[in-house]
């Protein structure tokens, strides 16, 4: 499959917008025009610097209001071409994409618009340019890829042929179907959008939320494999309006961009009954069967607060590693390793973030092959270097820089543990709080980055995405949205921060973007925990009285049920499956914290309980009340 | 008229909550069940509180999913509503807003709803309560007013009433005329919020994209007036749901709420053949008939930079102050001020935003009335000590603390120039360069605070606001919107910046939000106005030719026109209305400029032009064409 992505689709100057989309791998770009107008360079220069960058231009774009128009307007339109075609020979590229016409001038009538074709045909044909024709779902006349492709059947021209836009077919709701019966030489381009399900307006729709394939709601592999199916075999080429992507990183955008497609083609190689040898086949999305160890980079102090806490949480030393200044402690199936070590990645991290949860490890069904999928996916790999003996688990940078090491059957726990691990005898007076594994992990980033990590973590493993929820801070909206596997062995919960004022942002703006803000300890019985906690010296997060009175209200809760949660500061939720109990631990350092859960079939993350977990957590910061500057 | 607002408009905890709603002058105050549930204090230590800044609680809210419930849920709703009953008696407050059902257990028809608020009045009634039923416009059966009416009056309890809410209302289109066959001892309350016209799923809409009456575009006003027809003289309360207030300053949230809502009455007051007594009068919008004069504060070395600037543009010194380091520059009605003064407000604006127009002088019809009326509409007066025998001018403060001098007849120009200053001689050899007067005047704020700027300048003067336009910066979208009047004697264009990256970021960032970044001349013949300049030495800011291949295209201009436009880095745009010239000053300090314009007709400011304009400005600002950083 070969990748494009128009210029309009990242932020930046147009030099920049070429480096970046260059290095991120695409093959091709669409020039649109107004990154080309603004740019102080003829041309033939544009198109030069784009063919430097090892980059074909695919298409110049857009023409618009074209089509269906009466004298002595038309007569102009096509003056205007004429001078387009100028700019195209002298930017080198074959391609024009005409979109449908909006204008109020416009007469309609497929066989006028269809002769108009022709007519722009003939003239492109003497230059050897090409027409693509695009419906715009706000098309006056011509909205739906349906009638715009009966418009270029009847132009009959080979210079003319269609474009299709996944965007203006998806939220309209055309029938993908009608895609399979296109001769693939007649489609001149495929671009691709998706787009968050709401329903709203289409053209402020497209115009201010479109993102890239498989960030959005819109079922685009569909739309893709349909024009496989066709034989299509030119350019896959993003076309992406959005707000958040035009004040964003270049760089990132670009990247994310390219490994929507790269995904997006994997997606479409397996749907397909019939192998597509234009697409390079990888292995499928790595299934995760739980979270093997949380490994924190710390100083010495603040890894004895840290081990202060663990142990309140009924967590208890296990080993400590042979070479490194590394611990081990454990509660049923959970492991955190608390790495002191000042040098190898744990130390810059360290560095640069404070104590945090820098690395994850999880089991995968098979490492090597996870590896190879991330890494084919753009995923950086990372690697440190192992002393002699020692085992080499792969690995990816993930979230805020830090690591996802990969870990299966063949380079298990047990092995590595084994390994590089000496067992010890921790003689702490510690009462086991029956924490059984790790129920889910939370990653704060900032909100403009929340489509690049959930694309990351849907891309490579296999998971789903579930619906945004806004969560209540009082110093602002902090967006939230679930990474999860069916088993429920993979949840990642990942909260986009839109300012440093919220509990969220702060800890994103003072530990640099650490990423894991809190773990999520599973327990079977929140009670029995609660009184082992109590026994270790915990202190629960401390949650508002008036809470317990509307939950007895709201769910009829009987009150002795009421009266314990408040005694022991346990957050209580119901859905159509179960129940969820969530009991917090006080904050630590600049807004970590651990979470203990147990869910009697509930499926969520108890987000309607965060505006009192958040307002309890602002209180335990500052304990004036007031907000932190 | 009585003014409250719902704890849930604005950000921050309930304690900073009420503090700013208090002092921003409101009466009384909705506590939503939420920011008191977080809350760590009793329901009746969050009543003292309230009380004890001076307010009342005008509701307590919300109670969802009650009406058509079958058993067991119609019974558990009920307990629910006596537990919320025991709350409102603790918090010592009377009315409780039950919102239409949503549940999809919900039963529908009207009589079986009527008979349940029956029950719910007679027990409400029982405890002193009243309960107020409002239609959402996304109820399962209820999401009209007109319907939820028809089940109060049949409930026929003297404890069930109505509440009315402008969004649920307007959204729907549903007829305002309704209201006024409401007995008003029927209407417990009356919330408003306005809203942008943008068509989207009415649940997503409401949520994210509410503001204040007058930040909006729906007839909120004709809602209130509708209302006020009824007799009915209760509170008017915002209830604002934005993720944008959710982030701001929770003050500036609860005065722009209060200014929008005196604002309304002021409206309502003119609107209404019957006076009303409910509402204090205030003089009329002030109508505004020119800019008598901009001033800038400056230190000398910039000052002089400024001066050269000035000078290639055709003005010419006219003045200086008697008392103050102020020079008076002029050109046709164009009045510039330059204070090197370092004593005074104009010494300590410059300490804040450096050089920078911070005042602007507004010739109004009447300026004692247009201070009365800005002041009564929460602006704060600004009083400067004058030297005895000076003039002291009516002022209010503005956009980025800056000033806006409030000038007429009585007190005009011409007396104040005469009495504070001298007229000199300027011997620099300039070239008039025909500016008659001063086009537009264009502030650039941060995005959140547009709505603030927006109702503020169209409640206090005579203007409407254009619709929100995209300018596209290389690194982020800049919104940009108009408060213009019918005469296009007052044009303040308004930008609002999300990033510091673009070249508005930059500037607010730079200059600590000085607020006005360009001001635009008017001049009637471009091209005399450029060749004026030239012999002026003035350098024009360099405009892609790309930019001008492309203009000639687009609006079939003849090839002698568009070469003319780019020999002299003249921008064009066109409209049905007529023709736009636009010429720019490089920028000066950290993205201020001038701009020259001649209209011909044409009403808007050129935005589909200011992509090339930032494009060429952002080289300008940097050779090698980098980004800031």
């Amino acid at each position: 499959m070969k990748t494009s992505i128009a210029t309009v689709s990242t932020s930046g100057e147009l030099p920049e917008k070429l480096e970046a989309i260059a290095r991120a791998g695409f093959d091709g770009v669409e020039v649109f025009e107004n990154d080309f107008l603004a740019f102080d360079g003829s041309p033939a220069d544009v198109g030069r610097m784009v063919r430097d960058h090892g980059l074909e231009i695919t298409l110049f774009q857009p023409f618009r209001d074209f089509e269906g128009m009466p004298e002595p307007l038309r007569s102009r339109t096509f003056d205007r071409a004429e001078r387009k075609f100028d700019v195209m020979q002298q930017l080198a590229t074959e391609l024009i994409l005409v979109c449908s016409n909006v204008s109020s001038a416009a007469l309609g009538g497929i066989d006028r618009a269809a002769a108009d074709f022709h007519e722009l045909g003939e003239r492109a044909a003497k230059r050897g340019l090409k027409v693509g024709y695009e419906a715009l779902a706000w098309g006056k006349h011509i909205n739906d890829h349906r009638d715009a492709w009966e418009i270029v059947r009847r132009a009959d021209h080979p210079n003319v042929g269609l474009i299709l836009d996944s965007f203006h077919t998806l939220s309209r709701k055309v029938d993908i179907n009608s895609i399979r019966s296109i001769p693939k030489e007649k489609l001149f381009m495929v671009q691709l959008a998706d787009a968050p399900l709401i329903d709203m307006d289409l053209l402020y729709w497209s115009r201010h939320f479109r993102n890239m394939p498989g960030e959005g709601d819109l079922p685009v592999a569909a739309f893709a494999a349909a024009v496989a199916d066709t034989g299509y075999d030119g350019y896959f080429s993003l076309e992406i309006f959005n707000d958040q992507f035009r004040g964003g990183s270049t760089r990132s955008i670009a990247t994310d961009g390219h490994r929507s497609l790269i995904y997006l083609a994997d997606q479409v190689r397996r749907a397909r009954a019939v192998p597509d040898l234009s697409i390079q086949p990888m292995p499928p999305r790595a299934i995760v069967n739980g979270i093997a160890f949380v490994e924190f980079s710390a100083d010495e102090e603040e890894a004895a607060d840290l081990v202060r806490m663990l142990e309140t949480l009924g967590f208890q030393k296990e080993a400590v590693h042979r070479s490194k200044d590394v611990s081990l402690y454990r509660q049923g199936d959970i492991r955190l390793i608390i790495n002191t070590d000042r040098h190898g990645f744990a130390g810059s991290s360290f560095a640069i973030h404070g104590t945090s949860a820098y690395a994850l490890a999880l089991v995968v069904d098979d490492a090597t092959n996870a590896l190879e999928r991330a890494v084919a996916l753009d995923a950086e790999p990372f690697c440190q270097p192992v002393v002699p003996g020692e085992v080499e688990i792969p690995a990816i940078r993930g979230v805020g820089g830090g690591v996802i090491y990969l870990i299966d059957d063949k380079s298990n726990l047990g092995r590595f543990s084994e390994i590089d691990f000496l067992p010890v005898e921790d003689e702490t007076e510690v009462v086991s709080a029956h924490l059984l594994h790790i129920d889910h992990v939370a990653q704060t980033v900032a909100y403009d980055e929340m489509p690049t990590w959930l694309l990351f973590y849907t891309a490579i493993f296999e998971a789903q995405k579930t619906p945004m929820v806004d969560i209540i801070d009082p110093a602002g909206v902090v967006r939230s949205q679930v990474v999860e596997n069916a088993s429920g062995l993979l949840r990642i919960t990942l909260n986009g921060a839109e300012n440093r004022r919220t509990l969220a942002g702060h800890f994103m703006a003072e530990t640099f973007g650490s990423g894991v803000q809190h773990l999520a300890f599973h327990t079977d019985d929140i009670f029995a925990t609660a009184a082992s906690l109590r026994q270790n010296g915990f202190k629960p997060l401390a949650i508002s009285p008036n809470y317990y009175d509307d939950l007895e209200a709201r769910f009829g809760l009987d009150t002795q049920l009421s009266d314990r949660l408040k005694a022991e500061n346990i957050l209580y939720d119901r859905d159509e499956h179960g129940e969820y109990f969530q009991l917090y631990s006080p904050t630590f350092g600049e807004g970590f914290f651990f979470e203990i859960v147990q869910r009697r079939g509930y499926a969520g993350y108890g987000a309607a309980n965060a505006i009192f977990r958040i307002a309890a957590q602002k209180k335990h910061l500052r304990p004036d009340g007031m907000p932190k500057a």
